[in-house]
């Protein structure tokens, strides 16, 4: 069972694949290896799980690795260099490809150093979150942390192929699954009202890591990020709307240090709070929010909500009450 | 006085502004800029001499400036997270333009800062040296070096205009202009043989720093880059024609320690190796090589070539001479 997606960007258009066991599916990646030389960039928490038969997807070339260290606190132009150190060591030129094995910090990494290395070489995104694979490696967003913002250093930079293998899935940790459906979440929010009805129907399901389930999940998914990318690829205008919740997701990742939040964490609670700042706006009600809340607590992803118990008055007049932003539970 | 030079990239393309007094003419960089916030980038030789006129130039804008230390040696991620940190500090959002007002090194930095910041902001270039002027603001390749290979990490990201003021090369010290000359020669060499012929017989004027030959130079050599670019952005063919010289002149810089030889000047003793190893596979004939050697030499620039007193056999059963690169002298 494998479903392909099109990412239509012209000459930059790629392939999703999405499915069982493509891990050992050779023939679907080797068309989109240019050149010789084949990077695999992997974490430490990734690596001992599925190196391995990524490296027998890549047997027929001259293949290296480089580890980095897992999370998003290592995402840093120091821990590129890790990157830029191994393809230069290993005499590795610009024809040849880099592969990201691993969550969304391995993609935007691993992506950033292919727009980067000798003015952009080929890369190959192999998702094994279900936040890499109904996001971060869907889209040519890459790039770094900096200490004062988040991936404010970075470029777009479209993959060859993403190789979305469910199964990986079944060795992420509840708290990275959750993770996850915050940004699945996303699109029914933005876009697909059906889907979003049909998330509420069956959240059980994916935090049962029903393979069917998942699927779904990540096709609709995959399908709405492709269609927005390919309608703004550079976010000149509709792209904006996959942003719903980072604000001040970012805020919250920046303010309480890298790492100590997941990202997915706090995107979820970000668009509660963009939710509730639109209910003051007079843009939604209080059950659209309600809504809102009863969905991201369904998956499991922490919201913290809690108002300050006295308004403070802005210049326009308007009430502001704040929401405290707490470490995310065990 | 002042010429126009357009590169043709389609919705990339952009003016060139040569001429004097440029660093005056608000009304031509006005038009290049985007949004409100302006960054000057420049470095600690360069700020003293021409800061105060380029910030006249923003005057109309938020304008702030970030100064590197000078020097190809500097030329690392490391040194450009000065400018990542000054544009965050500052609140600099994705619509500010960069401005890159120095030699190379500078125009390479800003040039990747702007490619990479918030995945990709306005920049224009100001170039203060002659080698910069004809080759590394016109163009768009833009990067830093890594310990184990110059311009190793960066893109291909477009200035929206570049402005030569001639008047900044009566600053310049002697070994700077003569390490743009080696740049101007390359323009000869590769395509354009009258030129050539035109420099063998003006080289004391260009030494001289006279107006009018420098222009003609600065033109001449713009125009070519232009035409090369133009037809190859993203050197996947006749663009490499441009790198004459760069191979071994890179080899020299990263093995003698970058700051010890200019790039110019590895660039000239690199385009003479390139030629005696034309001369020993039959390409070209002992006369060319000496008339290379002359010109290099006339724009005083080192050639440092020694023959070893032995040749060393390679497998292919041809013999092998090696040149020795010595530092440049004071």
């Amino acid at each position: 069972m494998m479903k392909t997606l099109t990412v239509n960007l012209g000459e930059r258009s790629y392939p999703i694949y999405i499915g069982n066991q493509l891990l050992s599916k050779k023939e679907l990646v080797t068309p989109h290896v240019h050149g010789s030389q084949v990077m695999i960039v992997s974490n430490d928490i990734v690596a001992p799980l599925y190196l391995q038969q990524a490296k027998a997807l890549f047997a027929d070339f001259q293949c290296q690795t480089v580890i980095l260290p897992d999370g998003e606190q290592h995402k840093t132009l120091n821990d590129l260099n890790l990157i830029y150190d191994a393809l230069l060591s290993n005499h590795f030129d610009r024809y040849c490809t880099l592969v990201a094995l691993g969550g969304g910090v391995v993609g935007d990494m691993t992506g950033f150093a292919a727009a980067s290395y000798q003015s952009g070489v080929n890369f190959i995104q192999i998702p094994t979150t279900l936040l890499a694979q109904v996001d971060s490696s869907v889209g040519g967003k890459t790039g770094v942390n900096h200490p004062l913002g988040k991936n404010m250093i970075g470029a777009f930079h479209q993959p060859s192929c993403v190789l979305a293998d469910i199964e990986t899935l079944n060795t992420l940790e509840d708290k990275q699954l959750s993770a996850g459906l915050a940004e699945v979440i996303k699109y029914g929010l933005i876009r697909l009202p059906d889907f979003l009805g049909w998330l509420e129907q069956n959240m059980d399901k994916l935090l049962a890591r029903d393979p069917e389930a998942l699927s779904y999940a990540i096709e609709i998914s995959c399908q709405c990020k492709a269609d927005v990318v390919a309608a703004d690829e550079h976010e000149a205008g509709v792209r904006a709307l996959l942003n719903l919740g980072h604000t001040f997701g970012h805020a919250i990742e920046s303010g309480a240090g890298y790492g100590n939040w997941l990202h997915g964490e706090a995107v979820g609670i970000g668009m509660l709070m963009a939710a509730d700042l639109s209910m003051r706006e007079n843009w939604l009600t209080e059950q659209d929010v309600q809504r809102v809340e009863n969905i991201i607590k369904a998956a499991k992803l922490p919201v913290g909500r809690s108002l300050c118990p006295q308004a403070v008055p802005l210049a326009q007049g308007r009430s502001c009450k704040s929401f405290s932003a707490p470490m995310p539970g065990p």
